[in-house]
């Protein structure tokens, strides 16, 4: 299956990681090439791809109204792997795995954001429950400003069957729960073999997920309104995670 | 000047925060009194406030076009305080300040997330430039969930002048700062009298405004995608203020 991934960084970063097949550059027929734009027809014509001008109105179309920037490619499928790649990747960087679980979060954007923060924490790899949930849809790769297509991602059948999988290789799974009787996130050491599970927008953890998992924490909150989205909630977690790890893989200039 | 707050949160929180005078309940014609939308109705019956049903047209042009969910409230102008309110309130609570400065953010849908972290994370106040940059408009107020309702917001005419007022008052300020060469978030004890300043979409801070920070601290990253979101990195560097202050103020169920 075909499908267009579209807006400046989407584009730019299936470009730039190679992991997809790109079959066609679209640009808007009166877009200028500078910037952003200039970068992604150079780096197109690297790869030997096909650039096509076509009516904006069309653009507007393949990316179903969403904000285009003026660029879509036309991709192969999403590069999914399996949980053992991941693991294969922490073990390749000598580091303890680090590891995001999302369990049926519905919204594109949400997913987006929480994507390009495990890109920016240098997660091994992301799992997500194959029915029911948000797969890396164009929307997502968008909303992640391109991340994901850097990132190792597992489509699973059984979350719960993954999540004892883990376990039995010794990964931590903490699951982050807004409810107030929960610890803070500061109360584990989190500079272990972790899985970190995020529950959907609204309903959070399903119930055997959240039972599965070996502990809970909480994201404290003093104000009035009520709880954070599950964007924001997950961006700081995976922070805490990885300060608590110094930071590790950081390359500072 | 009164303007429409829309959406379930934003009308709810105005209602319950009493911060500013309420002239108007909206309600689509077709909407059913029920779940939010009842409560809303209740709260607002409290405090005598005219409920009104329009055809829903009438709500998408009070909202500009954005999500209404079928309410809208009619209110006075937003209470901005002055940053010696924001102050007294550290002092009245008995504990250091704990400030928020955000330098010509531009995006209301950014100002508002960050706005609802901050309301979360209990910051005493904060302080906007009043020129070239987002005021507490019915978007932000929609973005942040209704948390500014609670929340001090104090908007200057100099943010430089009103940084160098608030160091001789002892306030410690720091600025979010993307630099590579920059140190990370945990290098400083966030425990202090603190005012963290962020800097605008795109641009940062204003050259003037970071030369004025006491120091500047930035948010690692090790991915391959650039810079965060400055909703994002803002959120997570509350979050790690308020780790380092021992989430003072938490009441733990």
């Amino acid at each position: 299956m075909t499908e267009f991934l579209y807006g400046h960084w989407a584009v730019m970063e299936a470009l730039r990681a190679k992991r997809r097949t790109v079959e066609q550059l679209v640009l808007a027929e009166n877009v200028e090439e500078k910037d952003m734009v200039a970068e992604i027809v150079t780096l197109a014509k690297e790869r030997n791809v096909k650039v096509q001008r076509v009516p904006r109105r069309m653009l507007d179309d393949l990316a179903n109204g969403a904000n285009h920037q003026s660029v879509a490619v036309r991709v192969g499928d999403y590069p999914y792997v399996d949980t053992e790649d991941i693991l294969s990747l922490a073990q390749q960087r000598g580091e303890k795995p680090f590891i995001l679980l999302l369990d049926l979060l519905k919204d594109p954007q949400n997913v987006g954001v929480v994507l390009r923060v495990a890109d920016a924490v240098g997660v091994h790899g992301i799992i997500m429950q194959e029915r029911r949930s948000v797969s890396v849809t164009p929307a997502v790769v968008n909303a992640s400003s391109g991340a994901v297509e850097h990132l190792q991602v597992a489509q699973v059948t059984n979350l719960v069957n993954t999540m004892k999988d883990l376990q039995s290789q010794d990964v931590w799974l903490i699951g982050l729960e807004a409810g107030a009787n929960v610890p803070p996130l500061d109360k584990a050491d989190l500079n272990i073999a972790l899985g970190l599970v995020l529950g959907s927008e609204g309903e959070g953890m399903r119930r055997l997920v959240r039972d599965t998992c070996d502990m809970l924490l909480s994201l404290p909150m003093r104000g009035k309104v009520g709880s954070l989205n599950v964007a924001t909630a997950g961006s700081v977690a995976l922070y805490a995670a990885w300060q608590a790890r110094g930071w590790q893989g950081w390359e500072q200039a």
